[in-house]
């Protein structure tokens, strides 16, 4: 008989605290012990920040160490719980789904105790930590195959409130860009999950495969001024600097401003994310792999806009996402 | 019976030419046709350049394709050969090895004309493109899961002449670095089997998951300058710029300068390449993940030193490489 999932320690306990959120085994996988830190300063917010559920984002985990190192110094009061890695058999693997049953953490949710482990996962958070938040921070960062900005996203919501709410507190990261994404009626996220509960939910992205100590800089000042904003720490905002630009900007994307490869081929970037590009303008070539006499396919841009997510110079198969566009968003 | 590995055209037909260097079948794949470039303008250096040899660094494929698009204008003289992706089936799986028998292509040369599909791959190239050159141009990247600036590198040779003419070479990139990079004893070796030959063999690398549009200017700009050197192309020589440095440096790196994980952990890199860093200084974090309570190990510079390589936010195993370290190559 499984144990079921449960914490090691007790929330409620006052100052920090440092055990571990059991996740029970099944037939796929011996029982999980994440790691969970919690600082309890009585009354204030209540804060869920998690990292890892896609193991080839590590921007995350890091972040989320580095942001447990100094917390203690700073929490003015409320409560913080952070969970670096969300999902430890990915990260090990360098995967974005689990290895063992091939699942999307993040389309799995609110999962399902008697499930695969990937499920496992998200029941145990579902039950034991989300209830414990009125506000989430799920740090990733698009993928190691793109370029994206330090950015906060969310998806639309349906409740104008907390879609008014969730876009304030985003925009509270004062990182380069906050986009809006409309996105495929995807079952299973986590950002989904915790709205139907009416918490605040956001998604910090900073793509690009190459973790860096610069990159990382500037994604700890965005988490960093999202808990200024919450009351959580005192302190003053900064507006960290991203390729020698400091503006910041609202955006948002439609479904229809996802840009496919028509083939497969290998992509070749000729813009960078941010960049504002009129109808009509090169955003990169895809070049078939079985010839050289064969034409390099040019994707223009069909509307203008600001390029939000391109992809990495890679072999993509026909119908693959190259080019996110943006515009400013319409409130 | 299988055919024998072939090109589809003669290399000594004036002008530009296209066509395949095929790769014959066997009992683990078909046969390979892999795109082949050249432009014959009579007596001149012979000059070959390849790419996708690792299928997760595509700067190489890239690169090697715009430089088929702006060749036939300038090529003053010579012959170059272009094989822009020498490992398709890598390349389309996004991985260093072939997938389909597991090897590095960079470690069966010459190959094997009965061997499987990745040893085919280095026969072919062996005994039908190399003897046609003298200078070889091998686009790479480092892999995506290392920080490493653009660069041009090459292992210490024995002959003391091939070697002060393959850094002359090498130095011509003008790129921010150029690295005398002392390895272990590795048999198989694309460099190693032109060395060989008496032949000059120079290695580009630009390390970074991401492949974007900057990053591609820069190694264009670099491969076309090693192309003016040659005298292969007229034209002045332009000096990239990379992270807002123009900076040039030329490098060694020996054995006892690659820093190994001495835990599996996660890795966070605190410095960046080219830092210089003086003994004692922190490089990077190594985070165990079992625990919030565990210290995280620190990795500090042994000596003083300039970081050439580190490796990007991520899970590492034990004795897995971190940080490459370097300092003026002793000439």
């Amino acid at each position: 008989m499984n144990e079921t999932a449960h914490l090691t320690f007790d929330l409620d306990t006052p100052g920090v605290n440092k055990g571990h959120l059991v996740v029970p085994g099944g037939a796929d996988c011996e029982v999980l012990s994440l790691p969970v830190f919690s600082l309890n300063k009585g009354k204030g917010p209540r804060l869920l920040i998690t990292g890892g559920c896609h193991g080839n984002e590590l921007q995350g985990p890091i972040v989320a160490r580095r942001i447990i190192e100094w917390l203690p110094e700073v929490q003015a009061c409320g409560r913080v719980i952070i969970l670096p890695v969300l999902n430890p058999l990915a990260v090990q693997a360098w995967t974005r789904n689990t290895p063992i049953d091939g699942l999307n953490l993040n389309r799995v949710f609110p999962g399902r105790a008697e499930g695969s482990v990937t499920e496992r996962i998200a029941d145990a958070v579902s039950r034991l930590l989300l209830p414990m938040a009125d506000t989430i921070f799920d740090l990733h960062s698009f993928g190691p195959r793109w370029d994206f900005p330090p950015a906060t996203t969310t998806h639309p919501i349906a409740d104008a409130d907390l879609m008014a709410e969730t876009v304030k507190m985003a925009e509270a990261f004062k990182l380069p860009m906050t986009l809006v994404w409309e996105y495929d009626d995807t079952p299973g996220m986590f950002d989904i999950e915790a709205q139907n509960q009416g918490k605040v939910f956001i998604c910090a992205e900073f793509g690009g495969g190459t973790v860096g100590a610069e990159d990382l800089a500037i994604y700890e000042a965005g988490v960093r001024n999202g808990l200024i904003a919450l009351g959580l720490v005192e302190g003053t905002a900064e507006y960290p600097t991203f390729r020698q630009h400091k503006s910041r900007q609202t955006l948002e994307t439609h479904l229809a401003d996802q840009l496919k490869s028509p083939v497969t081929a290998i992509f070749e970037p000729r813009r960078s994310v941010l960049d504002e590009v009129n109808k009509g303008d090169l955003l990169g070539l895809l070049h078939p792999m079985e010839s050289l006499s064969a034409r390099s396919i040019e994707i223009r841009a069909p509307v203008t806009s600001i390029v939000c997510a391109i992809a990495s110079g890679a072999h993509v198969n026909a119908d693959e996402g190259i080019v996110f566009l943006a515009r400013p968003l319409k409130r």
